[in-house]
């Protein structure tokens, strides 16, 4: 069978960029879909910055796109509380990029800990004491818990750091409160806001990302075709022996040339 | 049976004093255990402070004690790695007073966090995201994990807080790594270390505290007698219907008087 690849959802650290470098050939691969007409979507699951900040990222990293080809888990996360939750107030622990998208999507916020319906957890790389004890004394009076992403992980320019299951495992531990939600990859509702985006049926939808357990396991649970990048998390020999397997491995985004031209030849399947 | 009780291990948070307040009745109690010439141990769960913190808090509280009578979970910290890992590079996460109870008790700290082989968490009331960061790369690195307790929350002044394992939820759930080894009550070492101060048999000894899950099992596993006061974090009702029974409830530990004048009528067991 063959099929016509013609949406891409991209995932973006690990995939496009690490840290604040470009991945090598990763503006040239997109600028290039974008040429022959391609539709693009970036699904990352950073839930700590706003759309207009990645945005301006990627912009300085060369790559000419629109805020509305970015979906965060912090643009999901606004979404999913304004469809299902919106005379919630709410109340964030995480850094102030999440804080900035909540407001773009007109959320609810509740003026006290106390006060909150929902507490959203994403990674804070200023936290301090005083905004854990809030966000405990948020659940500690009844506040459910939304995590953007459940990541132990992510790739620091200093080195690998901690991520937002940290902030995740202080408040359940020290209040025995479970989380709820977790808006990130794999879930169906990150797929369903991308395929939203996209406007195709998945099976006409690739994913590309270096996570086996977000992107690859997102792309096969919605029946999108999916190809793992080798220039994040995972090297060969772990995506060789995973029980998730991909339709392709690429050294990097790079090489979604080789499924393209001449005449799509790659697509077979 | 008749046993004279001469030893106590007094509990210090929600039994001598809740926040910075003294408990109504508990420095004159403790002036007339000492006055009778009963030898006395102050435990605490607490691994935030030092030694020289607690007493001079007691001082000014109007306790007239000597340092040696207070164990704290610092105290037991710094202990027991000085007699089972010497020569461990040891790696911090919580407040100063930890680090000035490791340094009394001549512990060596690793440079950076890569080269710790034990990370130390306790309560960190001036936490910030840098310092969970560098305890999360100890334990990447391999260092193995000791809390000086696993307290869920503490009441400060302005309402109950998240403590200790909120540092260690989150420092377990980004690693994957559990918790080796929890120094404070009711372990055998704190058992042990009171004991040690006491230098009395346990079925001489009484242990007081606000905690059945510290104090009182504390008490049981290692033979001692114990009291429940009720000026902590437990209710007569919570006390009746816990599987842990104490031998005796008291209101507050004025009622330590009870068991003690006149002849010592109350200790039939």
């Amino acid at each position: 069978m063959k099929t016509s690849i013609e949406g891409f959802v991209i995932d973006l650290d690990g995939t496009v960029y690490k840290g604040s470098n470009l991945i090598n050939g990763a503006a040239e691969a997109v600028a290039m879909l974008k040429q022959l007409g391609k539709r693009i979507v970036f699904l990352s699951n950073r839930g700590n910055i706003s759309r207009k900040m990645c945005h301006d990222k990627l912009g300085r990293l060369g790559l000419d796109i629109d805020e509305e080809e970015i979906l965060l888990t912090s643009t999901v996360t606004a979404r999913f509380l304004k469809d299902y939750y919106e005379s919630s107030p709410v109340w964030v622990l995480g850094d102030q990029g999440l804080k900035d998208e909540l407001e773009a999507g007109d959320i609810l916020m509740a003026e006290r800990p106390e006060l909150a319906e929902w507490l959203v957890i994403t990674l804070h790389e200023t936290l301090t004491y005083e905004e854990l004890n809030d966000a405990f004394r948020a659940v500690r009076h009844g506040a459910r818990i939304i995590a953007t992403n459940a990541d132990k992980t992510f790739p620091r320019d200093d080195g690998d750091s901690i991520d937002v299951a940290g902030m995740i495992g202080a408040i359940v531990s020290a209040t025995g409160r479970e989380v709820d939600i977790v808006i990130g990859k794999p879930s169906q509702l990150m797929a369903e806001a991308a395929l939203n985006v996209l406007q195709l049926p998945p099976e006409r939808c690739l994913v590309i990302g270096d996570s086996l357990e977000s992107d690859i396991r997102l792309g096969k649970k919605a029946g999108m075709q999916t190809a793992l990048v080798l220039t994040g998390s995972v090297s060969m020999e772990e995506a060789e022996a995973s029980h998730i397997q991909p339709d392709w491995i690429w050294p990097s985004l790079a090489d979604v040339t080789s499924i393209l031209a001449p005449a799509e030849k790659g697509l077979q399947r």
